[in-house]
C-alpha cells in the first residue's frame, strides 16, 4: 500500500492557507513541558477541515463541479459542507435517521443538502448519490488527500517548536494520527508520536499491537463520551500507524472529563471530550510517555454548551 | 503630550516576539462580517502580557536587576510577574487586603512576592519600595512603554487583515485602546476605532465627550462584570484617544453575559466579561457602529468557572 509522503503534507498546507486557521501553540506551563495545538478554534471547530478542504481541492474542477457527498453526523460532515460551498459546489450529508437535531441543524446552516436515512441504507444511497448525480465521495479518514490535509497539523507543530520531543494526538479512524505521524517523523525522526484513545474505544490500540485491524462492537465505543473517536481504522490509516506512530495509550472517563475542565479553566479553551484525550494522557498517564517537550493536539471544541457546564460545576480545579 | 508612535508600537513587537502569544485572528461568520483577535490565549490569559513585558524589556538591565513592582489585584500584576520572572527579577505585588484570595495565588504562583496592604496605604507602600528597594514602577496602563506593548494587537490585526473597516476595543484605563488606535489609524487611517464601555462604567466616553478627564465613583463601577474596565482613563490615554478614537460605546450587563455564552458555544472560546464588550458590540449595537469589516479585541479569558457554567445554563443558544 502506498503511503503519503511529507511532500503530500506540504502540498496540503499551500491548499488550505487562508481556510483553515494557522493555530499557535500555546505554552501551557501550569502542566509541566506542555504544548496545546487548539484545533478547537478552527472554523467548524475541528482540524476536520484540513483534510475535507484540500480533498475537494484535489479533485479537478470539472468533476468537483458536480458536487461532494460523504456520510457523517459529526465534524467531518460540517468540514464537507464549509469546504464545498467555498468552492461554490453542492453538497450532500447522509446522516442516519437518528442523527442528533443540533448536528442536522448545523450542517444544514453550513449550506449542505442533509439526506436522513435509516442506518441500514446510509452506504446504498451514498452510491446511489454517486451514481445518479455524479458526486465526489469524500469520506472521514480512508483517503490519502484527507489524511495529507490532517498532516498539516503536525508540520506546523515542528514549524512552531522544532525541539519538540513527543507528539500526542487523538485516533479514532486515525486519518489525523496518520497525517501527524507522516510528517512529524519526517522532519524530526527523533520525535515520539503517540496516539490517544479513550479506554472504552481502543481499537487501534489493539490493532496496532496484533498488526491487522481489529474492530470493537459498537456497543463497546459508544460507552466513551468521546464521540468522535469511537470509529475503527481502516487499511489505509493502519498502514500509516504501523510504519510512523511509536505506540497508543488509553485514557479513562474519568480522565478526560476532568481534562475538558482543566482547558477551559487553565487554558480558556472549550474543548470537546475527543479534543481533550491527548492532553489527558500528559496530565494523568505521564509514566506512560516519553519524558520532554510535548505537544498535545486538542482535535475540536464541538461540546454540548450543558455538558460542559456540568463539567465545569463537578470538576475541581487543578 | 508626547503621543507613541508607529515606530514604537513596532519597537514593542520585536521586544514581545516569542513571548506573547502571535494570536490568530479568527473570523465568525455565524455573526457577520466580524473577526475575532482572542488575547485570552496569551499567557496569563490577556493583553496586559504585552505591555509589561515590553515595558520591563525596555528597562535598563542594571536598573531592571532592582526588580519590578506595581499595583493591581488583576491581570496587569500577573502580567508583571510572569515578565519580571522570564527576566529573572523579582517582582512585588500591591494588592489591596481585601482582594480575592485566588488572584492572590495566582499572582504569587506566578513568582511575585504579593503585599496586601489596606486599600488607602497602597500608594505609600509601594513609593516605599522605591525609595527603599530602588525597584522600578510598572503601572498597568499610564506608561508609554505599556501603551506600545498593548498596540501590537493593532499592529497584528492590519498584518492580518489589512482590509479591516472597522476595529472595536475594550476601554477601561485605556492603554489597550490608545495603543491598538495608534497602529490602526497609522496604517490604516480609514478604518474607523470604536471603543467600548459598559454602561455602568461609561466614564472614558464621558471623558472624551467632555475633552477632559471625567472620574465616575468607584460605587458607580463597581455595578459592573466587566472587572477589568472600572479603572479611569488617566491624562496620557486620555491625550491618546482624543487623538485617535473615532467614538464609544457601550452595552449592557445582560449583553455583556450573552455575549460570553455565545464566545463559549460558537467561538469555543472562554472569555472573561471584560473580554466580550467588544465582540457584545457588534452583535447587540450595530446600529451604533459604521458597517463593514469589524475586528473585535477579546482582552482577556479569565473568568471564575462557577460564572462561566452559570451563563452556560442561563443564557440562550444564538
Amino acid at each position: 500500500m502506498e503511503l503519503i509522503s511529507l511532500a503530500d503534507v506540504r502540498a496540503a498546507a499551500t491548499s488550505i492557507a487562508g481556510v483553515a486557521v494557522r493555530t499557535p501553540l500555546l505554552a501551557a506551563p501550569w502542566a509541566g513541558e506542555l504544548w496545546l495545538k487548539p484545533e478547537s478554534l478552527q472554523p467548524i471547530g475541528a482540524f476536520k477541515i484540513r483534510g475535507a478542504y484540500h480533498a475537494i481541492a484535489s479533485l479537478p474542477p470539472e468533476r468537483r463541479a458536480a458536487g461532494i457527498v460523504t456520510h457523517s453526523s459529526g465534524n467531518h460532515g460540517q468540514a464537507v459542507a464549509y469546504s464545498a460551498r467555498a468552492f461554490g459546489v453542492p453538497s450532500v450529508v447522509v446522516m442516519p435517521d437518528v442523527a442528533e437535531p443540533s448536528k442536522v441543524a448545523a450542517t444544514c446552516a453550513l449550506g449542505a443538502e442533509v439526506l436522513l436515512v435509516p442506518p441500514a441504507e446510509r452506504a446504498s444511497r451514498m452510491a446511489e448519490l454517486i451514481e445518479s448525480r455524479g458526486m465526489n465521495p469524500i469520506p472521514p479518514f480512508d483517503h490519502r488527500d484527507v489524511i495529507a490535509g490532517q498532516g498539516t497539523v503536525g508540520l506546523e507543530i515542528v514549524e512552531d517548536l522544532s525541539t519538540v520531543d513527543v507528539v500526542l494526538v487523538p485516533v479514532g479512524g486515525g486519518g489525523l494520527a496518520s497525517g501527524v505521524a507522516t510528517a512529524v517523523k519526517a522532519l524530526r525522526p527523533g520525535a515520539a508520536v503517540i496516539g490517544v484513545e479513550p479506554e472504552t474505544a481502543a481499537d487501534a490500540r489493539d490493532s496496532l499491537r496484533a498488526g491487522e485491524l481489529v474492530v470493537w462492537p459498537v456497543e463497546r465505543t459508544y460507552a466513551t463520551s468521546a464521540d468522535g473517536l469511537r470509529t475503527s481504522l481502516s487499511e489505509l490509516t493502519l498502514a500509516h500507524l504501523r510504519a510512523h506512530l511509536d505506540d497508543i495509550v488509553t485514557v479513562s472517563e474519568e480522565e478526560i472529563s476532568a481534562t475538558v475542565g482543566v482547558l477551559a479553566r487553565q487554558a480558556r479553551l472549550v474543548v470537546e471530550p475527543s479534543g481533550a484525550v491527548a492532553p489527558a494522557a500528559y496530565l494523568h498517564r505521564g509514566k506512560e510517555l516519553p519524558a520532554g517537550r510535548t505537544v498535545a493536539v486538542l482535535s475540536g471544541g464541538n461540546i454540548d454548551p450543558a455538558a460542559l457546564a456540568r463539567i465545569l460545576t463537578t470538576t475541581a480545579a487543578e
